[in-house]
Formats: C-alpha cells, sequence, structure tokens
C-alpha cells in the first residue's frame, strides 16, 4: 500500500493541506480560508470552531483526491503561533482564540516587565516581551474575564488545540512552547516564574515533546468528522516558520529561511542561544533537536509591490487577474537596470526598523525617463537593501549567514531572488514549491513514524527541487555602491522631506 | 459683409490658425504640424519650406469652414521667436531655419560676454545672453560656413520670413526683435555694438515697427497659394507669448499670464524696465505700445503630469485615449486631500530653478493609503509649489503679481486652477478658449486696420468668457504651511537621497 504523507498548515488566515508521496510529490492539496475578528480595535480573534471546520474541510477534500490504495502514514501539523486557545476540562473553548496580533495585553505587558524586566523574559523565553502573546493573552483573562478564567481548565494553542481534537491527547511541542514566552528556552520546559505570573499551573498546559515525535491516533470523532482512518498517527509538528525551515531544509547554522510575504521573515540557525540573543531576534528551540532558531521580520515590506501593482493599474479594470498584473511588472522590473537607473525606494511599511504598522516612504531620483518597469525594480531593491540591512546587524550580532532560502510571493519572481543574491552578496536557493510549511510538517509525520531516520534526511528525501543563485561579482559591486547611497539616505521624517546632502 | 479676422499661430511644433467673427467667436480653426530637424546633438532646426507650406494649409483650411460671404478683414501672425532664417536678396532661405532651441552657439555666446559682458546684453536687449538666440545663429554662421554667411543677404525670423512671404515686406515688431538679443530695449532699434560682434548690417534686419500696424497686402502669389483674397491687409503681430497675452488680456502691471503646457511659461507686466531686469527676467516690449513685458520659463514642469499619466497607465492598452486617461486622474486628483495627505512630490523637470533639461524628483512621505488620485494632486501641489517659489522671487524684485491667467493643458483641468489659486494666494482667472496667442493675434490684426481704437479695446471685444477663482483662505493657510515643508525639502542630490530633518 503507497504511504502518504499529510502536512497541515493551520495559519493565520487560512488552512491548507498537502499529500506527499515518499519522493516529495504533491499528490493532493486544498485549502480553506476563515475570517478574523477585530471586535474591538486592536483586539484580534479567530473562531476556534472554524479552524476544526476548515482543518476537517481541508482533510476532506486531500483525501478525496488520492487513489483508493493510498494509504496515510501519518499527518503533523505546522501551525500559527502564539494564539491561545482557552478551553474547559472537556476541551470546549471557553473564549475566542486569541491572536498572536491582539495587543489587548498591553498593561498585562507592563505588569511582566515592571515585575521581572524585559531582560528576564527575554534571555528565559528567547522572545522580546511583547502584548501580543500567550503570557499576556492568559494574564488578560484572568484580570478582565474572571469568570471566563475561572472555567477555563487548560489553555491550548493552534497546535495542540487541533491536536486535541484529532487525537484527545494534549501534546505542546518547543517551537510553539517558546512563542508563548511561558517556556524556558534553555530547559525546554515551562518556567515557574512566568506560569506564576501568569496565573496558571503547569499543569492547565500541554506537556511538551520533541517535534516529530507521535502524539496519539485519530479518534472515531475525528475520524467521522475529517475521513481520516481511525488510527492514523499524528505527529507533533512545529510553529509554521519552523516547519517551513523544515521544508526548505534549513537546519544549519548559516542557512537561513526568507520568507517572502506581505511580511518577511528571516529564521536563522544561530549556533548558540547566546548568539541568537545577542541579535535581538526571537530565538527558539530549532524544530530538529540540538538546534536552535532565530527569528526576526522586516514587517510588511511586501506590502509596498502590492501598492505598486495596484497603482500601476488602470483603476477601470479591477477585476484584471492581479497575478497577471504582476507577472506584467516583474518582467519589465527584469528589464530595467542594476540600480534602476538611479531611482531608490525606501519601503511604505517595515524595513530593517520593522514594525508591523505601515509608515512613509519615497521614491527618490525619479526622472521622467523612469518607466513601470524601474519602479518595480526600485522597489524590489529598497526591500531588498532593507534585507542587507537587516543581514548585516544579524552577522555583527554573530548569527552567521551563508545562503537564503527564499520562499513566497517574491521568490516566484524572476528577478527578485537574483537581487537579494546580488544586494545580499549571499547564495540563494530558491525551491521549486512555495508550499513550505506542509512540506516540513509532512517530513516531521514521516519522521515520527519511522519513514525517515531523522528530520534531515526527511528532508532530503521529500524536498522540492531547489534553484541555486550565485551572486555575480560585477553586480554586487555595483549594488555595494548603490546600498552605500540608500543608508544615508534612509532617515525619514514626513514633516520635513529634506532631500539631499545632509 | 461680415468682417472676420485670421489669427495665426506660427509655433515650434505646428502652425494653428483661427477665424474670429467680431464677438470673439471662434468661426473656423486648422492645425498643421511640421518637424524639429536634428542633424547633430544640441541642433534644431526647421524648414523653411514646410513653415510656409503649413501656413499656406492652415489657411486654406480655415478659409474653406468659412461661409461664403465671410470677409477676412486681416491677418496677423503670433510666431515663436529667435529662429533665425537667413535669406539671399530674393528672400530665398540660405540655411535651414535655426531654432531658438539650437545650441550650436557656444563658443559665439562665449566670445561676446568676452566682449561686451553679460550685463550689457541683458541690460541693453532685455534677454538674458544665451547660446540659443539670433545673435549667436548669425555669429555661427559667419564663423561656421562663410559661404551661406556671405549668400546671406537679409536675416529674417519666423514673423517677418512668413510676412514677407505673404506681402513681399520686410517688417519686424518690438516683441521679435526683443528676442533675437540684436535690439536695444529701451530705444526699440537695433543696437550698433551687437550688429557689429554679429557681423552684419542694419540694413540686413527688418525695420522695427509696432504690433498692430500694417505692414503691407497679401500678394498675386501669396494669394495663389494660400487662398487668401489678393490685397488683404497683414498687419505686424507678436511674439507667440505676447500676442497670448493680448489674447488673455494680460497688459497692466500686475497682470501675469501663466501658460502652463510641458513647460510652464510666466508673462508679466513690470511698471518699469528696471524692474523687470531687477527680477532677472527676459525684459521686453510689450505687443501694447508703452508697455513692458518679463518672461520667465520654469521648464518642462508640466513633464511631470505627462509622465504620471503614461505611467499610471496600463501599458497594454497604448491606444486609450490619452485625454480621457487624464481626466480621469484629473477626477481622482480633485477628490484627494489639500496636501495630498502628507504626500510630497518634485518634479522630474523644471522648476523655480528651472532648465529645458530634465532633473531628478521624487515622491516623499508615499504611504499604502496613497491612490493615483494623491499621486497626481501631489503632482499637481508640487508644480504649483515651484511657481509659488518663482512668483516670491518675481515680487520681490519689485515685478507685482496680482492676478495670474491661466491658460494651457493645466487650465483645462477641474482642479489645478484652485490649486494654483490657493498655493500662491493669487487670482486665478481661467479664459474658457485655451487659444490666445492666436486670439491676441486676431485683436492685433483688427486694432490694425482700424476695427478697434486700440489693443485693450480688442481684447475687450474679442476676450474669451473667462472664470475667476478667488483663493479660498482655509486653502490658503494650509497649503502656506505645507509649502515651508515643502520649501525645506527641495534640496536634492541624486547621489545622497537623504531624507529627513538636514
Amino acid at each position: 500500500m503507497p504511504e502518504r504523507l499529510l502536512g497541515l498548515d493551520v495559519g493565520t488566515t487560512a488552512t491548507k493541506g498537502l499529500v506527499f508521496d515518499l519522493s516529495g510529490n504533491i499528490l493532493a492539496s486544498a485549502s480553506q480560508p476563515y475570517e478574523l475578528l477585530t471586535p474591538q480595535p486592536g483586539w484580534v480573534e479567530q473562531s476556534p470552531d472554524e479552524l476544526c471546520k476548515a482543518v476537517a474541510q481541508v482533510i476532506r477534500s486531500v483525501l478525496a483526491q488520492l487513489e483508493p490504495g493510498d494509504h496515510i502514514a501519518a499527518i503533523s501539523l505546522s501551525s500559527q503561533g502564539g494564539t491561545t486557545i482557552p478551553v474547559d476540562a472537556e476541551g470546549r473553548p471557553t473564549y475566542n482564540a486569541i491572536s498572536w496580533m491582539d495587543q489587548r495585553g498591553t498593561v498585562q505587558a507592563e505588569r511582566v516587565r515592571m515585575a521581572l524586566g524585559d531582560a528576564y523574559v527575554y534571555t528565559t523565553t528567547g522572545w522580546p516581551l511583547q502584548s501580543a502573546l500567550p503570557l499576556q493573552h492568559i494574564a488578560w483573562l484572568r484580570d478582565a474575564m474572571p469568570d471566563h478564567f475561572a472555567r477555563s481548565r487548560y489553555f491550548l494553542f493552534v497546535n495542540d488545540f487541533i491536536g486535541h481534537w484529532l487525537t484527545g491527547e494534549r501534546c505542546m511541542d518547543p517551537t510553539n512552547a517558546g512563542i508563548t514566552q511561558l517556556m524556558n528556552i534553555a530547559t525546554g520546559d515551562w518556567d515557574e516564574r512566568l506560569l506564576e505570573i501568569a496565573g496558571i499551573q503547569r499543569e492547565q498546559l500541554s506537556p511538551i515533546r520533541p517535534c516529530g515525535t507521535v502524539i496519539g491516533k485519530v479518534t472515531t470523532a475525528a475520524s467521522a468528522v475529517t475521513g481520516l482512518a481511525q488510527g492514523t498517527l499524528v505527529v507533533n509538528g512545529a510553529h509554521d516558520q519552523y516547519c517551513a525551515a523544515v521544508g526548505a531544509g534549513v537546519m544549519q547554522p548559516g542557512q537561513v529561511l526568507l520568507s517572502c510575504g506581505t511580511a518577511w521573515v528571516l529564521l536563522a540557525v544561530p549556533e548558540t542561544i547566546e548568539a541568537g540573543l545577542a541579535s535581538g531576534m526571537a530565538v527558539g528551540r530549532h524544530a530538529v533537536e540540538g538546534h536552535w532558531g532565530a527569528i526576526r521580520s522586516l514587517g510588511g515590506v511586501g506590502r509596498s509591490m502590492e501598492w505598486l501593482v495596484d497603482i500601476l493599474s488602470d483603476e477601470r479594470s479591477p477585476n484584471q487577474e492581479r497575478a497577471e498584473r504582476l507577472r506584467s511588472l516583474d518582467q519589465a522590473a527584469a528589464r530595467a537596470t542594476t540600480g534602476a537607473d538611479g531611482l531608490f525606494f525606501y519601503p511604505l511599511a517595515g524595513g530593517h526598523a520593522a514594525t508591523y504598522g505601515p509608515t512613509r516612504g519615497a521614491f527618490i531620483g525619479l526622472t521622467l525617463k523612469h518607466g513601470r518597469g524601474d519602479l518595480a525594480r526600485a522597489v524590489m531593491e529598497g526591500i531588498a537593501f532593507e534585507l542587507k540591512w537587516t543581514l548585516e546587524e544579524i552577522h555583527t550580532a554573530g548569527v552567521h549567514v551563508s545562503e537564503l532560502k527564499m520562499v513566497g510571493g517574491a521568490a516566484k519572481s524572476v528577478i527578485w531572488p537574483r537581487i537579494v543574491a546580488d544586494v545580499t552578496d549571499t547564495i540563494v536557493i530558491v525551491p521549486s514549491s512555495g508550499e513550505a510549511a506542509s512540506r516540513g510538517a509532512a517530513i516531521l509525520a514521516g519522521t515520527g513514524v519511522g519513514l525517515f531516520p531523522n528530520v534531515f534526511a526527511g528532508f532530503t528525501t521529500l524536498k522540492a527541487h531547489e534553484e541555486t543563485l550565485l551572486p555575480e561579482p560585477a553586480s554586487v559591486t555595483r549594488y555595494a555602491e548603490v546600498f552605500a547611497v540608500y543608508r544615508r539616505g534612509a532617515h525619514f521624517d514626513s514633516t520635513q522631506p529634506k532631500i539631499g546632502a545632509a
């Protein structure tokens, strides 16, 4: 019976599912979006029930695409991290899922800051103290919703919530546990002082077990809803950034995952916790045991390209295929020159000093000769400059960067990966399939049931075809000059748009 | 027999002709383009024969549109100034017309500078010493083409060349004579020292007579070619900027003509030569005797809007009607806010420190919320800021500005004249018909044959309907704040695109 692996990616806006054969070919795929609820400004919630429904629908959909003899050997989950789902003793949600983007916990974060200090939280958990992560979600529920808090027997997160829904077992993994800001990164166990300040007992959180270990079997009830065979093995997955790292083969120091969506997110592999913490990145235990990970977001830099595509599209043809428009612009950018003929672009959101919020940017050095392709080229280069700036900071802190594995929308561009390679003077590797997170989950699933001796072997077996771009020396030299100018110019004050020498 | 007036505008790229009745209604119109020849970089020539053919074709075309009884009482010419046409004793061109845009006379200009000094040329002729004007054209021909120079009995310009072609009479007017850099502005006669340095005798130039006086009658030969009745009176016209001033009614100190094409050009009416010269503008004798004019170009600021229209248009629909696209963008700009929501635009060509060449500009303060209308609004405002800056300099020099008569493409915008009024805190008057130069020629024609007692009376009789925009105080205040920021930011160095406080 042909063995198949199901990788689920339970993300922030949708759940995707992919079924792989043991050569890494995708046999089935499905996706189901869901809503983000914003009951108040700054609050972001999701319906746990909708998450389950989407997961069930995606699984049913991919199973329907398989051949009769196909056997799902195991399933594992890539999941959004840091989203809290309080449940009662029977596992029923007592409140909506509170998203990792939810800012309601500012007072609670301040209290943690006063009590423990930023440094304690960062060095203990690896994640800089934030108001949008589970430590604060839980404390907020205790402060603001004491009845709900009292009825909440357990505090689950997307991964163990779905895992429990499928198997009846509660199990965390170290990557998802890290982003809760409740785990001690060094020990890999829940931290008593942080549990105390959150106001919960360690029994209220799921035990933390390694990624890629079996957590249980699909129950009768879950089988009925999803169509998975009862008893199908469910393997402990990982936070989506780490699943993507596994799926793209970012497991060794020097390798960096560059996920290019609306936000651009880096996941590096520091040699030590200390190097990771020195970089200021969000440090965690890697999905591959014995390794570390370090995440840094450039914020929504990708939104500038989306903005450009929109603004350059004729408003009277709004239904024109967006992908087609982007492709046309991408090709025009490829025809433009290195440095976009003297045009500089500063991103409208995100950057090396990124927040997730919007900012003010600029096109500087515009001439009448600049066309659409030059504008797109400048946008790509400006974002690549912000990436270079970020990588330099990381490198200075001691996190080595020798190759970038680039996934996401920008990786599909005919020119952007080349720009990234030449601007950063770093090897860029582009997997032909962008579904790194689901692939990583499938690798963990196969590892968990013994189809692969370890995660790395799983990656080499299941990996997508990769294109490798070596930096071109002439272009590297040119971009180094352009970046020096870019960097000098990047101090922006919208109330005083000084252009020219300082 | 109904009296009609024919105003011809023999411009740089086309000849236009309009026939007016004595209420100022346009009864017929025609246009015929011609080529600019660029035999070498920096050289710009035109075929004198093509000019004549275009004039003949335009006249034939407008005559064909008239009713049988219509009688052309007189004809006059608005013409491009500063374009030299050397001819032999029979009036046949010995060389192509050398355009006012032709830069071949740099060595000759330097010689004049050494011999007489910039100040002599400027204070004597009213025009700053330039290599692209007839003084240098003639000297160049003498230096570089001695045979052609020797065969050139006369040096004509577009106005007297066409006038001679129609009537057999050679006659200059003070506005066209001024831009040759061979006339003494104070006396209104050719200047002996300048004639000497050009290497010609005063007899080789046409006598200078006032605008709006009869210069002759259409000859049998010209009648045969143009269809004009033999004996039709031809009246001395003016340089196109001055004809437009007449057609728009810019004749009194405080009035300023703002011609908004690809280039934006100001024509003010200084109270004295001295005030005009203090402003650094190109000072001349006005087409209305006893008045002065002063011209300053902002260079090709209008090209930025053309660029924006092009770049925002879907490149896959290149044949989409340009005017329609511009109208759509114009309406979007009208919906944008004062100050374009914090977006600043610095023109890609021209400006208060204008040359005719391109430069580098910028959009600064871009956000993800900015749409096409904001971009267009910012472009309009940026150009208006450059205008304000220019007007402040003129005002400081003693040239009073109390109202702007706005003609050309930008005057047709639903919002740009309003922006100009509020940014400059000046009354803006927009004639409903943009053909000010041809209308001015018709006014001079009618004045010359006694249909009007003087030019001003001719204007009040023939003028187009005008819309008057008073500055809106709240918007004036807001724009004053925005301009202060704009002005601080406007020091641009493309090799160092510093953004932010100096």
